[in-house]
């Protein structure tokens, strides 16, 4: 059956449609820069690439150019809305509701909404998303597939905050963890690679947004963001853990207001802040010709990683597998080198020149002597809301 | 000689006359309250107590009361000022300015001052008892003796946060460390008990405050507390590590300042926020009765604790022992236990029985079977102070 995906954010949409349980990805495609006369539509079927520049002033307006694409006799895919029979939604933020994949009735958006105010640049587009679906795509079963709900299987001690209860009860104010979907799926296909019974693993993701996951037997146990997607590891724009009183001190000593610190730590932090530049490949390449600041900043992010592994293996009492996985952990050998070097006390050696291999396949780049796998998986976040679509289902 | 400790609080002024190099305490004592009409003044001296209720309305009048006292017939312990050769100055930030102990001067009292933002509950105080002790005690020797100081070989990967780096150079924005004088003492300790030529070592000094430190050959190369001393580990009000994102949420759902917040975080948080008591002894005694809040919240605060034991193996790539200091690391059997359990994995098991054994002696408590030493070492901030002083001296 033909499952859309559907990714809303607050100025784009992401779609891909794959054929279940054959896992055949029929097209993909995205919508960039809703709300402006020069949004740019882009469709791919068969590695042959559509694209246009055309206004595209709002969501509703976006899916219907989607639509429209999925339907066209020459690059289009299916004959008839009713030819898709359910679209999986991606919502970032799940709360403590959603520990699983739900089809959407009129309580669930009410819980979405509700939980507005802990995503505020993410559930209100995705909310959205889900409301044109359904105007459009009426026969098809509509699910949502929660970013958080990976995480939910962790226990109080480690996603209570230590501040008075209250403001966990009444307010909900606890860690959530991100990027669950893809957490999941990487988890999943290194408890494959294992092929044991019982599993130790931390799996890496790192994209534009940075976490990183411990999962026993499967089940999340630990993740590194928390109550936003701002904390953990450093990230492109965003700085990671800091100490809360540096907001403080900015507010008062340097007279920024709330919102312009918040904004400071989240698009003006991270690898940005640290060198100017917020594109790895770029830090890398100026790292490479000497740049002191790309140089110092690579090895910030590295040893954050690496501190958080050596506290998940401690959280874990064991390792059996750590698994790289997004944009820079599936392709920056350099990112992985650096994070895994000095580990054998931790049972983590990387073999250098498999890990410098490029290829989109799942892999093991340990040494011989390494006792802990370390693994590349892609993630594959579309295939992993196809699947969950898919099981919801059957 | 004899050397005259002083720790000056915002309120406060802690004191023990030590004779060098024998260590002998000859008296130790402590003005409370300083400012009230109900101050309370203590004095020891072997081992016989005096105490009084008396109004202290400043430091100067503090001091001079201690000095009065020191010089008692009875119950004092020197005939002249002249009779004390040095004092040792507990000063908390010593920013990137002070990496050793160093005789006061006028330069390093403005450098104190320098430092007032990052530290403005306890900076003014300690020059406050400074300067007094210049005006009482002439012909001693005034050293400054920092918090930050054994924090100071900390890497850059490790005290720069990933925020643009202009915080770092023009407002000294970094993570400093705090309870130096204690992780310096109680790791040198532990280097005595390994007996060998290189060590990797984790002090967790568990207090009033708490924080850990990683030590590499008697090098610190990293710990919990960052800018402030309100990060890292739970305490006993302190939230210690939160997602940052939290505070804008307080700020801007709940209506709170700036203020409110960072008060509720370091005043109303940690141990009490989470059981609505700050005294670890009660807590674990109502966790025995079966309080839910009282368990949990032990299990949150020994998580955290793990947590960092597995990030420090990892940033030493190895380790040699873990020492556990101060009133709860000294006096906690069950603290230590929830700390302990389950890391076989990084080589510390702990022996229960040993574990239970009241002391005042550095003891060790690990199981026959456990690769790392687990330490039990009291902390002597006052000795550490009294030997730097006299280390200067020399």
């Amino acid at each position: 059956m033909n499952i859309l995906v559907l990714n809303a954010g607050s100025s784009s949409l992401k779609y891909q449609l794959i054929e279940m349980p054959s896992q055949v990805v029929q097209c993909v495609g995205l919508v960039e820069r809703i709300g402006m006369e020069d949004a740019i539509f882009t469709h791919e079927k068969d590695n042959e690439k559509h694209s246009e520049v055309t206004p595209i002033l709002n969501h509703e307006i976006g899916l219907k150019k989607i639509t429209k694409t999925l339907l066209d006799p020459k690059i289009g895919v299916i004959n008839s809305v009713d030819e898709i029979k359910a679209i999986g939604h991606r919502v970032v933020h799940g709360g403590s509701k959603f520990s699983h994949t739900v089809v959407v009735t009129k309580e669930v958006k009410d819980k979405i909404r509700d939980l507005f105010d802990l995503a505020p640049l993410h559930n209100p587009a995705n909310l959205t998303g889900i409301e044109i679906a359904e105007t459009i795509f009426t026969s098809a079963k509509q699910i949502a597939i929660f970013d958080t709900a990976f995480h939910q299987t962790m226990p109080k001690e480690a996603y209570q905050y230590a501040i008075p209860s209250t403001y966990l009860d009444d307010y909900n104010i606890r860690a959530y963890g991100f990027h669950g979907t893809s957490h999941k799926y990487v988890s999943e296909k290194a408890i494959e690679t294992l092929n044991k019974d019982t599993s130790k693993i931390i799996t890496i993701h790192l994209g534009n947004g940075c976490s990183m996951a411990a999962v026993k037997n499967g089940k999340c146990i630990e993740t590194s963001m928390g109550f936003s997607p701002t904390n953990g590891l450093v990230m492109g724009t965003r700085a990671g853990d800091i100490d809360q009183s540096v907001i403080f001190f900015l507010m008062k000593k340097l007279n920024k207001s709330a919102d312009e610190v918040n904004d400071l730590l989240q698009k003006e932090s991270g690898m940005k802040g640290l060198t100017g530049f917020s594109d790895l490949r770029e830090i890398e390449e100026k790292a490479g010709n000497g740049n002191e600041d790309c140089k110092n900043a690579l090895k910030l992010a590295a040893y954050r990683i690496k501190k958080f592994i050596g506290a998940y293996a401690a959280a874990l009492n064991g390792l059996d597998a750590i698994a790289f996985t997004a944009g820079i952990g599936e392709n920056s050998s350099l990112m992985r080198h650096l994070s895994c070097c000095n580990l054998e006390f931790l049972g983590i050696e990387l073999n250098n020149s498999k890990n410098e291999i490029r290829s989109k396949d799942i892999r093991e780049i340990q040494s011989l002597n390494s006792k802990v796998k370390v693994l590349v998986i892609p993630t594959n976040e579309e295939l992993e809301i196809a699947k969950q679509t898919c099981e919801l289902l059957n």
